[in-house]
């Protein structure tokens, strides 16, 4: 009745000792050098347990490996308490929610999320947010903190140290690919077609490169070099020549010499899953990341490496200057940045029954208002206000981010500091302007958060807030009493 | 190991046929006479297989029975596709949510909902918002959709009637009480306070009563007379004296001969399991209704019939102009209506990830604004704006509450009347003045619903509209076009 | 941003009143002639709002609509409190499980199951089993319960009228086709390649016949002759001639002179969206029921109606005999019945926790056993034993089937009769053959039942059983007393 | 309308700077003496922000910390790649649902999990389990997994480290004490009468001792004496005397001179949440440890640490020894063991909807069988049988405990060793006696794993197994070839 016996796949089992423990995965014979091109080192596939073609459906046989967090500095103050994929964006929002719905719109529904640092937060919103939503019958979100085991007492040492450590839970299930995602990045990709031009192309790594990145900025996972068969020849961590002007070079992106240079990469990489395997376990056992390790030494022994152009917005969060001009361009009807209203592709995140905002009598223009905010006698411009927030009478908010309250204040909010009573919110009268507000912090009555002083960069971390390129932030749970000049 | 074996009923057990079928719950002896008093009528409690006391706390021994709907023919057209307590309120909401919520911020985990009219989006809505959400272990929200059975052919005829005929159902688990609430009632009441003046008052049924009630309007629940001893009395359907002033009543509530009179019963009933079905099989086998028949029955046969007074806001909202009235309480900050913003009791409702309001110029006074929303360079005064409504440039929205939509609207959701293109939502330039818009209603540019000729009821169904105690109701899913003045 | 303005179906639109209320769905012009033959009777799919095209994946693009229950009077007394797909069966499931199982392995995941008999327990484990539970990002159940409106006082007067009644809910989703699904049905379909059948085809309407029904049984759907282009051409009730073997008709399925005759239907049905819209609401606008009055109309009316052959196992489930057979059939390690251990189809159901089967000493061959029973000094032959039985010493059961409990036993679920202590399950050293003991009942010690007068028919309902071609069956909570004789 | 200005503690917040951040909790003054007696050191509860009285119903105010890992090395191999909470027990658990099983029976609703080690498949499982099932409108399972912040690049260091570093989550809300919870034990306590003893004493510190602890063995808690009072005086790691023989000392627990000494602890502490923050952060900042450092250290200060008799079944499950006789307990019908057919105290799990266990032909004595399984013609005495177990024809199991297996095995899951294709389970004419099989292992044809030379440890893990204390433990995934000898 359930006894049904196929072919299996003798070549590789031979491979195994006579008697003893064999790991539910399968693992390569050891003999083979790691300096083989291509076809050699991706030989084994030919034999692997799961051949791809009896795999009904794309999404059934990729797995997404979505990196939660990163300890970037250039975030801080807001990744204090929280990790990057934690951070709240317009205001109904965390950052991870944008990746996790691509995925989801994308029917990739077996989602790992690896996570390491100040991930208490990052966690428990995905557990609560993804967890048997949505994700068809052998969809999942499976997250995957960093952990001791017996053999290794030390944290992940990067992204590529991350997945070796963790290939024996990833490859429980027999997919093809590996989709290799950053967790903060704002863009709205549909990755079957990345895959689709993965397999066609019959690549070992396919990877994701920005149009936008081109003379930009650096995102920091480096530049391509590619040839006129679209193959990437070369890796390099900071771009040398002039870059490429995209209009002039269309959609075949080649140049004069049917070359193309310093593509800048997104981080994003569809790696086949034997590739993977080799290459984390034999090629670069020790290797640590992906970015600077993994993918270049993939290049450098030969391997079919391909890029694929998405030219659509992308901004990498990776400053308090790019998380501000994002959630701005959210603000705005006609924008070129991020849609978040776009039906197709809606984006995810924890649910909610908040009560609707009141709004006792508001000038309101090029805004987003949270749910469940109470907002008295004021003017909003340009700013994004996150759920629950408070805003007084008379106050002021202009070209701000407002990430709002994870309760309704009442007596066991409330603050006294020197007699004053600070409710979580924007007191009354008070003037915020390009000024980042975390949550739950209490602005009194009265206060100017306009950094009159014009300050660029500054730590006053003592007294509640930082100011990075320009941009005042009040931290998280921060206290700012009345009359206080910023 | 497992086999426990405790005493049992002996006496009421001797009662059951020798062999034969023995149903799974408690058939006290067909020859009690029904005219018995009170104590006789109950006496088989002392028998009961459940005693009281075994049962740790309040919240274990009390089932609820929501009846979801009714075919009020005073809220329609409200009423046309959905029952009462489907309709939407308060931006975010349905009716029903508040009696849910009422029950879970009281503790009452098993609650059956009993639904027959219009009951699909009701049905749906509690399914999707209430199933597992936050009842503890042994909680749960049972819908019960009228059913046919071999037996029973019919449909319900009445509350009395459903009850009766489920209750096969009610009694698979040991409650001590019954509590019978109506499903469209706006109020906030902690419902254990009423079950423990039930107990303590030893009461066969205890009738909650609101003081608001006096001399303001009818609910339809009938009328109490109390003794000096506050056992219900007398049952009128109309009142007939003066109404008593509560304040000067004070908490005793007597009036100078020692009793009151005509107090407003609010539909809601505690009463105690046996009693539920002496009364439903025995002593009134065929009666179908609780307000008419069923208590009135009780008090006249005797039964220790308690009333349980409730200050409290309570609307019934049995009418459009109280629909809307209580709508329009929502919007104000300072209000003597329902508080949807109590930290301590919250709203339940179905859960939703939807994106920000958008607001790209709005002057919005004393309003309430639901998530999701996209509302142009427009004016919002003392409304209620509905999840996902879109108002277009200049129009103007007064004293009205809209529904919003279901949908984000697209391509597919234009309708294209006699070459206009009517989204979804409040077209440019338009003026709404004290009229509800039901879901997905399509209002087209410079339309003014303004009750132009100030009409009082009317039905213009086949134009979309229907006016109702002076208030213009647009239809679900009804277009009115462009330049239209109602 | 989110104002997206795309084509749209101008020609529909026309149709429609200057002003007016429009119901969300499309209403093709009423003057269409309904004797006319296919190609006109569907010409309005031309303007269809939702062109086919548009829509990715199959799944998306199909609803099914699962009918619950039945009032099958031949499975009397097992529907006597439940409807068909609430039986138990096969020790943990429901019948509907099958069917649900069906559609979510088929990747069909929107779902509506129309319930109106004996409901109660159906919808239950509807709500519960599957709500949420794996059914992809826009995946739904929706149970809807037969309900009263303004327009319709009536009860659902058959499976066409409830499609009818429910159209204006089963329209919110721009599917192409409905699939409709008989729920009390045994057997593995992948509904996918019936929906590719149909679509190649072209077909208005495609019937699933099944080989089994051949000179078997006659399940009540119908014979149907169809021509050498497989189009259906007639449809008969009963069949007339020899049955057809398939064997040596091979997958051609034609006889000799090109057609084919009384392929028995399963009541399957993958009908257009615009052809159900059609057929219900303007050609046979007052028909009741799809097998009797809209299939055989459509066939009449020249509409292209295909039959696709199932060729796998298939039991209707329309009696006790073939109830029971199937169940015995799920003993069996090598079955051509029913597969419950497949992983490429696993059956879902309400999910459990229960402890582990406890077994004291038991001999046990051939039978299934559910979750968490408790087996004394017993033997088991052929039997399928449900969830959580308890069976004592020295018991015998053999050829039955047991449902098992919804409870552990305990004090408050002893029964005592005549002095007699009876609990939940099989008394010692009772002996049970050939029988079906409904859920919750209770077996004395030393009880026979064999069936030992050989009756075949007969209704012992008082005495809490009953005999139906030879099986005895004992009721749902029934007591039989100890030392009784069957 | 929402804002409510209830007092505020006055006295508190003015220790708080004039200027600057606010954390979520309070922070005591630093400047007491941590030397200082109890009713100094824990004088900051009065002017705590959340008095106690406030707060209506016990489970409201206490948060339960599970420790769900540790590395214990005594029950490797079993926790190669798990914690020892994610271990299977009886057939259908995990040893951590045994303790929060006791949280949420006890009506404890916020349970934190810190986890760290091998804590994957540990908080997959938590997640999957325990996410949204029953735990009431205000509980929550939260899985804390060790992260790295940038102030702390370390793991946890300890169980006081772990609470430590978490106090801003764990003090999120307003709770009276801390219940720390080893993850691991197999016990049945009602926690509310341990928490009511803690409450009546006015303790700032309780802990659990158990009887069972007595002179059986040390679980690692450490040995307490008490004076007359009940109150904790001394605290050692190992015990010095004659254990007491409590069935003389009766309820009252004293010995002749009014003192009881030698109470083995179980690592269960009710803490003051007070008290915690200031043992914590203030008395000992640089403790790791709670039954070590915190607790004796309290207790030295004069803290009143009391202790709280516990008598029921009570294994620590610290070694193979002990894990390996509480599985075997469990297959008793009468036992003195965990009893997991309590009605009253089910235990939970991760919900399953397995097929029902089939059984070809078995002799099944004094066992337990979890779901899914497949039997054929073999003999089961006195073991665990786990989920999905398949066993072969004339397979002999005695006094062994079978893990079972993740998945149903099929063509890709037969592993060909030598030319033997070994599926998942017991194979043919297989003996095992004596053993434990961990999940998914492979024991070929006529394999015998009887321990034959009696060896009482030995690390055979290149061959798939391992001896403890007399015990054989195949590991996870392991094959044992046909005609195996162990």
């Amino acid at each position: 009745m359930w006894q049904v016996s196929l072919p299996t796949s003798a070549s590789y089992s031979t491979a195994l000792p006579v008697l003893g423990l064999v790991h539910g995965h399968k693992k390569p014979p050891l003999n083979l050098p790691c300096t083989a091109r291509s076809s050699m080192c991706v030989s084994s596939s030919q034999d692997s347990e799961y051949p791809t073609t009896q795999y009904p459906s794309l999404n059934q046989s990729v797995a997404a490996i979505v990196f939660g967090d990163g300890s970037e500095s250039r975030l801080y103050p807001l990744t204090k308490r929280r990790s990057k994929g934690a951070i709240p964006i317009a205001a109904n929002y965390r950052l991870i929610d944008v990746v996790m719905s691509n995925c989801i719109n994308s029917n990739i529904t077996k989602i790992y999320a690896l996570t390491q640092f100040n991930s208490t937060s990052l966690n428990s919103h995905l557990s609560r947010a993804y967890s048997g939503v949505g994700l068809g019958k052998d969809g999942f979100v499976e997250v995957i903190a960093a952990y001791q085991s017996p053999e290794e007492k030390d944290w992940f040492q990067g992204t590529a140290d991350a997945v070796r450590r963790c290939l024996w839970v990833l490859e429980e299930y027999p997919v093809d690919e590996f989709l290799i995602l950053p967790g903060h990045h704002l863009y709205n990709m549909n990755y079957q077609r990345l895959i689709k031009a993965h397999r066609s192309s019959n690549a070992d790594i396919t990877i994701a490169v920005s149009s936008t990145t081109i003379g930009n900025h650096d995102p920091g996972f480096g530049f391509l070099n590619i040839n006129s068969e679209n193959q990437v020849v070369e890796f390099k961590e900071r771009p040398e020549r002039e870059p490429v002007d995209f209009m002039a070079v269309d959609s075949s992106r080649k140049s004069e010499d049917g070359s193309t240079c310093d593509l800048g990469s997104m981080g994003i990489y569809v790696i086949k899953r034997e590739v993977m395997t080799k290459l984390l376990t034999e090629c670069f056992p020790k290797a640590n990341d992906f970015t600077t390790e993994i993918i270049p030494g993939a290049i450098s022994m030969g391997m079919k490496v391909r890029s694929y152009l998405f030219d659509g917005y992308w901004e990498d969060m990776n400053s308090i200057k790019s998380f501000y001009r994002a959630n701005m361009e959210c603000t705005k009807k006609e924008t070129s940045g991020f849609n978040f209203y776009d039906r197709d592709s809606p984006v995810y995140t924890l649910p909610r029954y908040l009560p609707p905002t009141l709004v006792t009598g508001a000038h309101i223009t090029d805004s987003i208002i949270g749910d469940g905010c109470i907002l008295n006698s004021c003017r909003i411009k340009g700013s994004v206000i996150g759920m629950r927030t408070w805003i007084g009478d008379a106050a002021v908010v202009e070209d701000s981010m407002i990430m709002g309250s994870d309760v309704y204040q009442g007596d066991r909010r409330i603050k006294e500091i020197n007699g004053m009573e600070i409710p979580i919110g924007i007191g009354k009268s008070s003037h915020i302007r390009k000024a980042i507000i975390d949550k739950n912090a209490r602005i009194g009555k009265n206060v100017k958060i306009i950094n009159k002083d014009n300050v660029q960069e500054g730590d006053r971390e003592a007294f509640g807030y930082f100011i990075s390129e320009g941009i005042v932030i009040v931290l998280r749970s921060a206290v700012i009493p009345d009359e206080s000049i910023i």
